[in-house]
């Protein structure tokens, strides 16, 4: 039995429901309202006392971490292949995971809470907010949680993070010049984690990515949702950036 | 032809050493003063332009990133095998990588520049420390560098890096103690990427971590060290850090 744990197909949850979908494996689709600290739940956390999702359970054990698991899914079950044959193109498709988790998402997160999900939580009752913040079992990312909310950023950090961005949407119109994939020749999962955190870029900052001024990123994002897997993955949307801050249901 | 510009043993620069030797597989070594500013020279730069290393050089095709790293030369090269086959052993693998680039690694770097490293520099002339930096080029990069050489870190941070070491060995040795190595039954580049990290912790903070609060920890050090590869790898070290500060040579 597979069940997985997950928000909306975006930023981390999307990754493995696109993996599975593009492989063809069956799953039990649990939705976590990430934004809404449905995470924190009690019932959740018995899930993964981390209140972190997506959670993976393969025939009751336990796997996090949203590009770690999508490497399992293509070594755990049969279907058409998410990585590629030549090493090379393995490393890159590791290049581009890790460069994505690192640098681009937290960057795009950041710019996230700052502009939309801070201000929506920030218009809860200050009490009910401190109850839910002290559901985050872990100190460090409760203080996340809580300078996400506030938007208290260092300074400078928020246009350092609209920087990286800019960046990472320049590396990704390159790769894409060199090659139809992340990776190289193929699609793999360095295109399933990019696209994750990358593939709404033009949508939300239209200035710095646009049809004109990066052809190759919007035509690789166009090209990922009309994949069947994605499209699937991407019809599971619930819309919980758009309930944030909303009373818990 | 297999190139590898690496500095010490530890940290990143150890992993791809000690996966090479591991492996078995032959490599032209030149060395990085890390310390000491040696990946910003410009030298070095043409390697490698973001200034960092380890880097490997297959067959003249430039690879970065040493966890990634560490995957391609299992992937590229014949000898015995870092991975485990089963895919939960895979992915637990993946994730203690993960987990200690991304928390434990960073936590461990800035004490050790808050205590070694920055003292050592803050004694150069401030014209020539300028002059250094100015040579690092990503700006996001060079702020980090001078942050760690002033030490100048947020209030709370370095309080927070010792919690995070502390929860990290203890995570090492509850590991250990379900199963002979990190991801399960047989050593692999997760050993590899967790000793290069947590390897030297006994030794630096032996409150922290001794043989008698942290027996698996600490014999699993020992057991690495004992590894003819290991050991191969951690006789080339040239106590980079003990001369940092120096004059550039």
């Amino acid at each position: 039995m597979l069940e997985l744990y997950h928000c909306d197909p975006n930023a981390n949850s999307g990754k493995p429901m696109m993996a599975l979908h593009e492989k063809g494996v069956p799953f039990v689709s649990h939705y976590v309202d990430l934004p809404n600290f449905g995470a924190h739940d009690p019932e959740f956390l018995k899930v993964n006392p981390e209140g972190k999702a997506p959670v993976l359970v393969h025939d009751g054990r336990v796997l996090i971490e949203s590009t770690q698991m999508c490497e399992y899914i293509d070594e755990a079950f049969e279907g058409p292949p998410l990585r590629p044959e030549d090493p090379r193109e393995r490393w890159r498709m590791r290049w581009w995971s890790g460069y994505m988790d690192r640098d681009f998402g937290p960057s795009l997160s950041m710019i996230a809470w700052s502009r939309f999900i801070g201000p929506m939580h920030r218009a809860r009752p200050p009490e009910e907010l401190e109850r839910l913040l002290s559901r985050v079992p872990d100190p460090a990312r409760r203080e996340a949680w809580r300078t996400a909310i506030f938007g208290d950023f260092a300074p400078g950090r928020l246009e350092e993070s609209f920087r990286r961005l800019g960046v990472g949407a320049q590396r990704l119109e390159e790769a894409l010049r060199r090659s139809p994939w992340v990776a190289g020749s193929v699609f793999s999962i360095g295109d399933i984690v990019a696209f994750n955190m990358a593939g709404a870029l033009p949508r939300l900052f239209p200035d710095m990515a646009n049809a004109k001024s990066m052809p190759r990123l919007t035509e690789w994002i166009e090209r990922m949702r009309d994949r069947p897997g994605i499209r699937t993955a991407l019809a599971m949307d619930r819309g919980a950036l758009r309930n944030a801050g909303r009373p818990p249901t």
